[in-house]
């Protein structure tokens, strides 16, 4: 599908067909797609946890206060940042560039956030941001719909997933078959008032 | 452009036509797009300056320590986050939508928000960054590239942009004609190092 085509008809549905399952190798391909997205310094600082077991679905569902899209939904995937991303071997993110490459981006890492918590946690939102739309638009592209989630009791799903301490989960996005459209646009703001030439 | 092409070869592109210009129908067919993005419950808390003319491109360019994209890319859009957006004029997020469904929104937003300045914060970001994507998918789509930025004064842009207090800047996306590739990716962490299946 057309990625215009995508942004336009991607929208929160609520009701999944509970009997669509995607295969390892769909789930794959997606994930494959969705470690694409941009990360500041090509830290790859999400983490995603991908959920197909009904049991832990089940659960879920209850963690985000008896919604169902996450038990009927055919995946969730839990968008959690690693928070201790910018420091751990990272001349990783660069292996294949020139070392002076890979020494001047870990300075770099060392200086924006050794001493900002703030700047690590914001990183991680914005990474899982980027790629939460990657894997909602490409559920499009496979046919499929998805749903955003942030209404959920955190410290209930940390210890579902088994959360790292040094982990922050930044939200879910449940991948499925819908059965019900979602419902119109709820109330679509005019260009003008969300965006400005040049200046506010 | 089909989604998943769109994910695989958008790369953050630093070597912009800065001869190459957008017409203001193909700006607004984007931002149209862009704010089809999703936001937590329809609140719409970005708002984009999205910036063509040239002095200011410059000038954000030296904010950006003197990196080319912005001045040579064809158009430079700043992400902001409205701080305010869970408290001002709610209604409007759900007018296509009962009156009884407006008020539950409306409650809801005022329990998650009115105490919890780090969830708005955070609400911002999530957003900007789902936006981002959008952007630079939408861009390849249009045979176009870009390049997603971190890295600028925060207070020279807040100055260029005439940002309003209760707004955060959260990113910038240049898009624009590339006059030369991206560099072979810099080191993909392997699937197995970021996803997991239904826990850590």
């Amino acid at each position: 599908m057309d990625v215009f085509e995508a942004i336009s008809t991607r929208r929160a549905v609520k009701k999944f067909d509970p009997n669509h399952n995607l295969s390892s190798d769909e789930i794959k391909n997606l994930m494959e797609h969705v470690i694409l997205s941009p990360t500041s310094y090509n830290q790859q600082n999400w983490r995603f946890v991908y959920v197909t077991d009904q049991d832990v679905k089940d659960k879920i569902s209850v963690a985000a206060r008896g919604q169902a899209q996450p038990k009927d939904g055919s995946v969730v995937i839990v968008l959690c940042g690693d928070l201790t991303a910018w420091k751990t071997d990272t001349l990783r993110y660069w292996k294949n560039h020139p070392k002076e490459k890979q020494d001047i981006v870990k300075a770099a890492l060392e200086r924006k956030y050794t001493t900002d918590p703030k700047a690590i946690r914001d990183e991680a939102i914005r990474s899982c941001g980027m790629a939460a739309q990657t894997i909602m638009l490409a559920a499009r592209d496979m046919g499929l719909d998805s749903c955003p989630m942030v209404g959920f009791d955190y410290d209930k799903l940390a210890k579902i997933i088994n959360l790292p301490e040094t982990h922050l989960i930044v939200m879910m996005v449940v991948v499925g078959k819908k059965i019900e459209d979602a419902p119109p646009r709820g109330g679509q703001l005019p260009l003008s008032d969300v965006a400005f030439e040049n200046s506010f």
